[in-house]
């Protein structure tokens, strides 16, 4: 595709620092932005990534810089703050905005009301700052914005890409998917969705709404260049995600802890796919005034199903992997129907990395490579749905 | 019904402050809270209510205890400051809580960037201190919360009252309806029902979202016991709705001003039916973990259908009332499908008070009797929805 100027909001994160190496390596003009959040809170919770990263966005993109000769810009800012996001926009007007720039944990928007209110409104607010940006400073710009398959939740029909046709009382309407998301962090999303869709609706901006599954992997083509260029890993209680904790609890002679029953299914995805799809989104902008929907992950495991992978993965690798189901903090269907499309993506050329055991194997090799790093009294969940009350309890 | 404890959020409102007499004449315990937003607003648009309303929300409970003998506690203070609501539960403890306290004007939502982050951000703060104050200090209680018909939109099926089933691919499942909300402040409402039913699912809330049309009227039962015990009445852009606009264009010899063609179809009832409607809510709690939705409106015009209707009265009054239509300031369909189901509130007993060209008359007259009061040059709209870029511009 034609280089395009592309602002990654978020650019220091787990998929964000990928994200802008990948579009540098494909010839764009990148410029990144990240005020550190999920550093913070890890600094504040006593935990860290299992790769050391770069002290700094800007330290990162100089290592990258050393390595390729590739130019990444940085600010470090805060996304909620006006004057920066509207001096970002005037300075390197951008004609694709790959927004990741939200607090991305579920468990952390759950410890308490201040986290919850936190996650809300840094997300909302982020985001309506962004579209008011566009509106005004890029209104041909393109928001490719990463929301999450979580803000369906688990309803007992086929999930479809952001909209369903529905036929009611013989008339018919195309209407936004209806929303069940599982945590005040899910619902951050779907706030955003329907105010990204109202912009686009009333001043013809073009958004791209990704909803995600839960991405694994720590390597992609750009961070296997040098350890400088890692991108983090996260397997705490709070920002690690199942497949990830699981390949460290195996690695490190941890049981494997699935929540409740594990029948809980969802997408997943391989982090290069995931750089893959925002690259698929970026070159394939929505028309002015239409706001897309593409469901983005590759197939779809129970907690049971990934635990079991990992444990044959494990067997492989002369690794002894215990499974010990714990009680379930968050509030969830343990067993569900679970079907949601997911071909617009593969429509636009994307070809998966599927999850294998030579993949899992991988992320062996790389967590042995760290394991000396893992902060083990941070593993277990301490976060609880119910903290304030169980509506089951007498 | 028993006596009950009941706390109104936005006490100090249009329909707060009729609401708190109501409940304190049906026998209640009544405490309202307010921090004056929409006074403040007012103040700096160089607007303000129609009607004289007493000086603070003390003061008009002072009055109401001087001519009725009755108590309605009071506090002024913002329901984002989490030690005001903590302290509010803990010292009240109640029972329902009426919720009108929030920011509730489209155009507000919509004069800028600004504006639209903060109604978004105070209704949804607003909102989750509530709910974690009821899970945590009044986990019994019955949230009664101010929605709007306006989070639905005008899709080209039947509405339904909160959750349609939806039969997709031979499957079956009943989930919330779909919402196209038309402002900032619309979004922020579905927002909030988000944010409700979750906190039904997994706290065990009950709750009653009252997705409420458009509220006319002056006058209720309480308000007519004495001058010092008014509600405020607002006609101008911002705050105005309208109905009571074009009564007041009506008596002052300024022409009715539908946006665009009129054909704009909402859901409309009487304020006294507003205080009938959250009665019979507080008085049927839904089950621990129910959130339920009740349309709340008894009739549907156009905009033109009003204006023929406001016209006719006029006639009736020997006002000699012009309609002049404008060029529309908001982005809306006007002219669409339009059947929302609102039978709930019926089933529970509701009695409605239809439009009738006598209350057309009534109101008149009460609008007669202050319309020296009338800031002229803040009833014309400024706000425009496409302020920040028009689409369909070259």
């Amino acid at each position: 595709m034609t280089a395009m100027r592309v602002l990654i909001l978020g650019g220091d994160g787990y998929l964000g620092w990928p994200t802008s190496m990948h579009f540098a390596r494909l010839g764009h003009e990148v410029h990144a932005i990240d005020d550190y959040l999920r550093r913070r809170a890890h600094e504040e919770a006593g935990t860290d990534s299992l790769t050391p990263i770069g002290p700094s966005l800007p330290a990162r993109a100089a290592a990258f810089r050393e390595v390729t000769g590739l130019e990444i810009g940085t600010t470090e800012g805060d996304l909620t703050d006006w004057g920066v996001v509207e001096r970002l926009f005037r300075e390197f007007t951008p004609e694709a905005i790959v927004h990741y720039g939200e607090m991305p944990s579920a468990p952390y928007s759950m410890i308490d009301r201040e986290h919850a209110v936190f996650t809300q409104t840094n997300n909302v607010v982020n985001t309506l700052n962004v579209l008011y940006a566009i509106a005004e400073l890029a209104p041909d710009a393109h928001l490719v914005k990463l929301g999450t398959m979580g803000e369906y939740g688990t309803p007992n029909i086929d999930i479809e890409e952001g909209f369903i046709e529905i036929t009611h009382k013989g008339r018919t309407d195309t209407l936004p998917f209806p929303k069940l998301p599982g945590s005040m962090y899910h619902l951050s999303k779907v706030h955003d969705s329907h105010n990204i869709h109202f912009a686009c609706r009333i001043w013809g901006l073009r958004a791209t709404d990704l909803n995600q599954g839960v991405v694994y992997g720590i390597e992609t083509e750009e961070t296997r260049l040098d350890e400088r260029l890692l991108t983090r890993f996260d397997y705490d209680e709070v920002f690690g995600t199942a497949l990830n904790r699981f390949c460290l609890q195996a690695v490190i002679d941890h049981p494997l802890t699935p929540y409740g029953k594990g029948g809980q299914t969802r997408g997943y995805l391989n982090i290069v796919d995931t750089l893959r799809c925002v690259e698929l989104a970026v070159a394939n902008p929505p028309g002015a005034g239409e706001f897309r929907v593409f469901n983005q992950f590759t197939e779809h495991f129970s907690v049971v199903e990934l635990a079991e992978l990992v444990q044959k993965a494990g067997t492989e690798a002369g690794l002894d992997v215990r499974v010990e189901h714990l009680e379930n903090p968050r509030v969830e269907m343990e067993e569900h129907y679970y079907n949601p499309a997911h071909t617009k993506l593969l429509d636009l050329g994307l070809e998966p990395h599927l999850l294998s055991e030579t993949l899992i194997g991988s992320m062996f090799e790389v967590i042995e490579r760290y394991k000396d790093r893992v902060v083990l009294d941070h593993i277990l969940p301490v976060t609880r749905w119910r903290g304030v009350r169980d509506p089951s309890a007498p």
